[in-house]
């Protein structure tokens, strides 16, 4: 198509609330407009793009026998309830009454659409294992939407459902899936993508993976051991902490610390290393607002995920009220009562901690745990670290990286087809719950981590596969009947051999046509200009830079499906 | 693939909530599945014909050069509150918060996300014209959901805005959409459809073309003429009415009718033809509830859309409470008072009727309206009838067919652009509001009126542009090593020549193989089997019974080919 009429504008100016560059170069680029907070329109440059992108997940799909299928957007609650998910998912989760007053709800996810779909079918053990996927919109209604597609409310996701009856069966097809993951990223421009384990979340189940793009940009934070193929999100990274005793228990013993807030501020002021103390932080369960707090060594941070999988209910950091009878800044384990009370293992072989005394200006130092407040249950609640002790082989060899996740597969179990009385019979005619597993990539954040991978300063550079067009033909000076004429021909002869070809024939300088060919991110640019058709030549430069060349009119045609071909 | 494997289930029993022929055989073949009132979701089979006709209609509106891009299902109140729709639209706009309180809507249709996307892009003359489209799920709250696909609540369809400078331009593009529905129409295998005028509704603008499919399960009714190429839809259809008066004017009297509620039963006791009455029809004001009656000649009955479009208002047949003041059954002009009152048009130019005297158990006689009610408005109201004068020829020609609504085109003017505040600077430098047309294909309704329009009482006869596979080949007896040897190569075969197969090897009666066959509706069926392996043959079988014949089996794959060329 003629670039002339391509609907969207494009810029020079960064927009001022995009905060990563990818975000910034789609927008700039026309590719993407903000309707409302986290939902976003798509131009005709993007949506090239993600349909490729989706043609590339169902070829990928079917290649491991998925069969695509179609579940609505809008759900009846009465599926969700089944499972008990309609008042166990937190807000993300959009409900609403239709005219009857019936209560529906957004799928953020269709586990249970798929149950659904397919509990009559698979009475009997025949029918599997069998895989259905879809290709649909979803709304998760997200605190904090951000980065453009990165983190949106509405998104397009392809999300796949497979049903089993056994462990060993799932855990091939979960091979078989995780293998065409793999081709997916390498296919769409990601060929670094690593996995790495996650946490279940929501969805249930034991075993997950998530599909990682590192990258600056990204909001995961992956654990990594250098020394071992040890990754993990820090989500669901073990912690693991070595502590040494001192030699000799010291009585506890209480101090005045005014206007010491911070364990840091307790500890300098007692001359004790951070790791000897005992740091409280304080949550509350989103649904109820009872307070919990969980003890930890001073020197780390609690993960929630961890906290909120022990708990198994949503948290939220604590505001504290007069009325809670906490003394904020000032928390400590002993004599600490009337609230929920958890401790990290980090706290595990310490002894001569310092804490809060809950009293306003008052710490202890000298506590002992096991003397002071007697036999606890120590849990894993603390971050992982930058130089901590790989879970696997046991070095200090964690490094720490952001990542985003462009795809997760989960080995669900059991959860959903047993709430929901799904069941076959094997050959002996007794009834079983089948084993699900599903497998998401979100299309949309997809091509916008593509792009944050794959861009310079000028504009994206589009790997051919996904490339809303082939090739960028740029006709530099269209008022040259000489020059027009060429480009013209060479346009329709393209077309007519199926190149997709954006054709900038407008008259408008090189520089504009330049700088516009780099927001859109053609592989492949093609200048014929007065200057190259004196030498009989155009030139033929892609946007990665690596080929800059001159070729002979009569050979463009040709050279330029060599390059296509080699490149798809 | 193997139909062994493929997700759903057929049987033989027509499910008991399925009115009309196609839904059932969808659900029956194993092509959707019920989720709640008016949402359903799709099985493999449904979607290999879903998305086909989406390609369909993507070629044909890129050939008119759209452009594909995509708006968000879930919209902010704020833009439907700019174009006024926000609370001009009735309960079938599903609205709802997000969890800070914004209140948001699903969209139902998406000329203010359009205007939205394009509002910059659009300021000077040049870009001018422009079409946009997407291929998205959308949500409309019905009352009344029905026919499996015809009539639900969430569909995918394909919505495309056009965008112009000026009425010719418009115009010219209007008819270019027009021919591209024909197009789309013809190749997805309903070469029958016809246009209608019809009613812009909600939409809003003046011109507006419906494509309708005429068959018995339509539900709307379509007035076409016979004598001429008039035909809309019965809400849009010009009702006109001939009536001569008596030569003489008789006194209004009123008469005693006793229980007589009916116009009928008043009319056969005054011996009066029941064009000589006039007749009270009640509704009710939606948002307020304000009651209005509409008289109109007893034979007759009110058309709500026009009664809709000259109120501009939505309305329902009243419910009459005892303190509203209204003599149920007894109403009539003459004394009636504190109501709002309209008449039909088919009263102008009669004298002498009969009507309610507002008083139980009383009619008049003798009503001359001029004389006895005074000067009035007469307005069109009146549903056209078969039989009726053609609005465009002026003969009695008029038939009325039932027709299902397949597209739908608008001229929409600057409803949109005008409210949401787009204009383009032209030429001279001042200042315009682009002018609008909008175009709206139903996707699942399409497939659904397919299969209507083409099944017999076996299963669907799906034309090979939207089939979901062009060959069902059957191996009947896969016990049988050379016959299933032959059918494993053939399927192979067939696969590697990109012909999509589907491959019935199961060990299952001839019976259950051909009542599967039928009921997945697939253009060409093979069977290969023992009796014809002896005469070393397959026979191929057209699901339209067009073609029956036995092949060779070397040349098998040869004549398959060229049944599936000429058919696609």
């Amino acid at each position: 198509m003629k670039l002339e009429k391509l609907v969207g504008d494009r810029f020079k100016e960064r927009p001022a609330d995009c905060t990563i560059g990818s975000h910034a170069l789609m927008v700039r680029g026309g590719y993407m407009k903000h309707v409302t907070n986290g939902i976003f329109s798509s131009y005709t440059v993007l949506r090239r793009i993600t349909r490729k992108i989706e043609n590339i997940i169902r070829e990928e799909m079917d290649a491991i026998d998925g069969q695509e299928v179609l579940f609505p957007v809008v759900l009846p609650a009465s599926l969700w309830e089944e499972s008990g998910r309609y008042n166990d998912v937190g807000r993300e989760l959009v409900k609403f009454s239709d005219r009857n007053e019936s209560p529906l709800l957004l799928g953020m996810t269709h586990e249970e659409a798929a149950v659904h779909l397919v509990r009559e079918y698979g009475q009997t053990y025949t029918k599997y294992p069998f895989m259905i996927y879809q290709v649909q919109t979803k709304f998760r209604d997200e605190l904090r939407p951000r980065g453009g597609l990165i983190r949106v409310r509405e998104f397009t996701m392809k999300d796949a459902y497979s049903f089993h009856t056994s462990q060993e069966d799932l855990d091939t097809y979960f091979m078989r899936c995780y293998r065409a993951y793999e081709r997916i990223f390498k296919r769409v421009g990601l060929p670094q993508v690593v996995t790495v384990t996650s946490d279940s979340g929501m969805m249930g189940g034991s075993i997950s993976h998530e599909f990682m793009q590192l990258t600056p940009i990204g909001e995961d934070s992956i654990v990594i051991c250098s020394d071992c193929d040890y990754r993990s999100n820090i989500e669901a990274a073990e912690s693991i902490i070595e502590n040494d005793a001192s030699t000799s228990e010291k009585p506890l013993e209480k101090i005045h610390t005014p206007n010491m807030k911070t364990i840091e501020d307790v500890c300098s002021f007692l001359n004790l290393p951070i790791e000897k103390s005992c740091k409280a932080v304080i949550y509350q369960k989103s649904t109820t607002g009872e307070y919990v707090v969980v003890f930890i060594r001073g020197d780390l941070d609690v993960n929630e995920t961890k906290l909120e999988n022990h708990l198994q209910e949503e948290v939220h950091p604590a505001i504290i009220t007069e009325e809670s009878g906490i003394v904020a800044g000032f928390i400590g384990p002993y004599q600490l009562s009337g609230i929920k009370i958890l401790f990290d293992r980090s706290l595990r072989g310490i002894n001569n901690l310092c804490c809060g005394a809950n009293e306003i200006d008052y710490h202890y130092a000298g506590l002992n745990i096991g003397r002071d407040y007697g036999s606890i249950e120590y849990h894993d609640f603390a971050k992982a670290v930058e130089g901590g002790v790989c879970p696997q082989c046991n070095n200090h060899s964690l490094t720490i990286s952001r990542g985003v996740e462009v795809g997760h597969i989960f080995q669900l179990g059991t959860k959903y087809t047993e709430s929901m009385n799904m069941s076959y019979d094997d050959e002996s005619g007794s009834s079983h719950h089948p084993i699900m597993g599903c497998y998401g990539i979100g299309v949309g954040r997809l091509a916008a981590t593509v792009c944050e991978v794959n861009h310079d300063e000028h504009g994206p550079i589009w790997p051919a596969s996904i490339a809303p067009w082939q090739v960028h033909l740029c006709c530099v000076r269209a008022d040259n009947e000489q020059v027009k004429e060429f480009a013209d021909t060479l346009y329709d002869q393209l077309q007519s051999e199926n190149i997709e070809v954006i054709y900038d024939d407008r008259l408008v300088s090189a520089g504009i046509m330049f700088s516009d060919a780099d927001l859109i991110g053609v592989p492949i640019r093609v200048i014929v200009s007065p200057r190259n058709m004196k030498e009989d030549c155009c030139e033929i430069i892609t946007r990665d830079k690596s080929v800059n060349r001159k070729v002979k009119l009569d050979d463009v045609a040709v050279v330029l499906e060599e390059y296509i071909r080699a490149r798809t």
